[in-house]
């Protein structure tokens, strides 16, 4: 694509381009030093493995600070290790405008998944702090501390800590593997140079994050507008047949826990395949047993996982997924139970932010593309206390959590300036809260 | 049923009888008592638990070698535990005729399998030994003593020594789980009071067992004699896929490898339900990975198993599953592999030992019923030396290799009786090899 005439900083997206200044090549630089904090050594696949509260992330944290203060920002952390930095707005009764992503990353992931929010803020908060049009309202930007949820097995930790879904009382018994605790954590991380803070009250929150899937990449699209992050629904579905000799049970007297098992995972394949693109379904769990060559499967246990961006849609799917359990334990004299152990409905955009971003794809010269975000981020829990909005960017091949992720130059060229124009969209909307 | 007025035995089908002698309820007797060599205690199931060259074994063989002494049978056991028993025929030059089974039990197992055969041949050879017409070949009753494979995973273990298809150097090699070897089993096993002699030449084997499956009881049938010991092919498949985030990866681009799989599993299903009994199919093994709820599975291995009493059959259901394995593949998109790992050949009765076994069902006034073996036996071994047949009373239910193994007592009234009659036909036939 050819990057449009309003957004001088797109006219510089030479990774190699020598000044440093307001331009996209320092973005793509920034994300590449960012992927030094924690790189996983080539022989283990060049990778990024910086778990939150780690020496990593701390040392990473320390260089964004870094990074805020150059492009003109108060720098903090808050008492859970969330870093960030303000921009004092002219109205500051006003609600703040929070934009960010997170610091952390998975095991060998990539340079880009939540590192390109929390950096793409800076450089739209540089490029503002650096106009002659200042804000009417202080914008933050946020670096969350623990999404991937590697140490505690809970995602989107961090953001939860942020609206004070955990009492501090908890944090003791939040623990990792080996029995470490949250408090533990958080007594032994220190930022160097960043003082701790108070949390500043957000009035609403934006987030521009890869993709992480093949869809923009596929229609050669270089960004879109996200209109909600889908709803999760997740069954264990157990069918209880009989384990029996695999010879000498005739094949008309079998209660084989596997067919109908098998039916299931078919049948969750072909419901989600006729939903036009707008449910996805997944047997990514599947245990058989006993599990032995010469004995009829008498017990399967599966996980079914189901996501969709329309509430009622998800659990009509569910419902039909159910279904067809029941049908598939008839059709081979088996019977099954399933327990819908997790539900997260989806998380629709705030229609003015939704609306936002879409201008900001109009601002910048690209088509208004609209999509879901098919998995979790910061802004699906902050948006349980204020509108949120989202952009994505694609991802190479649809490529996340792995060493190879990649968004091409010409589009990390678009992060900082679709973040300026949504912010300052944001700032000039009426806030009724306020 | 009534019991056919011809076999003087079954006319005492009362387990209460309190006489011993010449009797149907002796057999039971006899099989409850040797059920109580390993007995399992009654909270941990109350099955039978004697595995080959244990205690369990020895003493159980000592019993039986009693048993065998009562009814005039010359003792003895050969260097690999396999009890022995002689009654000698009037023409010592003859090929002698083996009838018997095996001693051990799987953990947990039952009373029936493999004892029956054993102690239903003392019955015949005390019918024999106490009537007026000696047969004219000499009857050498068997005991073997690892059929179920449960210490070194070898099945008809003792079978193969028997026609010395493992070499006695190679005990040394093969081992149980903790590194014993069978030699030094060997070494340790003895039974009280039973010589150890040289093995006697047979020139057929007949054995009779509970069927194991369900098909007789299901029938109405009172026992059967066996047309062919199935073919088993084993063979390992993989399906290779892409593991990707069950999120953001849509329906259209996905590599599951567990939607093939699964595939395969109902092609194996519908392959061999459309063989009109003549086959079995199963998939008793199948494992997902990376096994996580949120990816989609990227690589899955499974066993398939195929049963047939027809060896064109047998190729031809493999080449078709192998071929619903590319199917399955291509249509989603992954990649398959298998290895064919194991053939055993269906092994057919030696035509005039069927005639034996059949004529021995009408001796007895019983339908001439002919079925396959679906489970392996001895006899599959020692048909690779001799002429083998077999003889197969129901199992209620089908159950085997379980505590609740039964088989009623009317049926268990016709053991003794269809053995002598089937040994009485072969002693009658001409000898080509003597």
């Amino acid at each position: 694509m050819t990057t449009p005439s309003d957004t001088p900083q797109a006219t510089d997206v030479s990774l190699d381009s020598p000044e440093g200044g307001r331009t996209s090549g320092r973005l793509m630089r920034r994300l590449q030093a960012l992927a030094t904090f924690g790189a996983t050594p080539n022989e283990q696949g060049g990778g990024v493995t910086r778990p939150a509260y780690g020496a990593a992330h701390a040392e990473a944290a320390a260089r964004v600070a870094d990074w805020m203060r150059e492009a003109g920002l108060e720098v903090g952390r808050d008492d859970v290790g969330n870093l960030i930095g303000v921009l004092p707005g002219r109205n500051r009764s006003l609600a703040a405008i929070g934009v960010g992503s997170h610091l952390d990353s998975v095991p060998n992931g990539g340079a880009f998944d939540g590192a390109l929010g929390v950096l793409a803020a800076i450089e739209a908060a540089q490029s503002i702090a650096e106009s002659e049009e200042p804000l009417e309202r202080d914008l933050v930007v946020l670096g969350f501390a623990d999404e991937e949820g590697n140490n505690f097995g809970i995602g989107v930790l961090s953001a939860q800590l942020w609206i004070d879904e955990i009492e501090p009382e908890a944090f003791q018994d939040v623990r990792d593997p080996v029995g470490r605790s949250l408090r533990d954590y958080l007594e032994a991380f220190d930022v160097p140079g960043v003082p701790i803070v108070t949390r500043p009250d957000l009035g609403s929150y934006l987030e521009i994050h890869v993709e992480q899937g093949p869809i923009l990449a596929a229609e050669g699209a270089s960004a879109a507008a996200v209109e909600a992050i889908v709803g999760i629904s997740r069954l264990t579905v157990h069918f209880s047949g009989q384990a029996n000799h695999a010879g000498t049970t005739p094949m008309s007297m079998r209660q084989d826990a596997l067919t109908a098992a098998s039916e299931l995972v078919l049948a969750v394949r072909s419901l989600t395949e006729s939903s036009d693109g707008r449910a996805v379904g997944t047997v990514g769990v599947l245990e058989v047993e006993p599990g032995a060559t010469n004995v009829i499967p008498g017990l399967v246990k599966l996980r079914v996982e189901l996501r969709c961006p329309d509430p009622e849609r998800l659990l009509e799917l569910r419902s039909q997924v159910e279904h067809a359990a029941e049908d598939a334990a008839a059709r081979f004299d088996v019977t099954t139970s399933w327990d819908a152990w997790h539900t997260a409905p989806p998380v629709a955009m705030d229609p003015r932010l939704l609306e936002a971003t879409q201008d900001a794809l109009a601002d910048v010269g690209l088509p208004v593309r609209t999509m879901p975000s098919w998995a979790g981020h910061d802004a699906k829990v902050l948006a349980r206390r204020m509108p949120v909005g989202m952009l994505f960017l694609p991802s190479v091949e649809g490529v996340s959590h792995a060493p190879n992720e990649w968004t091409d130059e010409e589009h990390i060229a678009l992060a900082g300036p679709l973040l300026e124009h949504a912010i300052r969209r944001v700032d000039q909307t009426r806030d009724e809260a306020s």
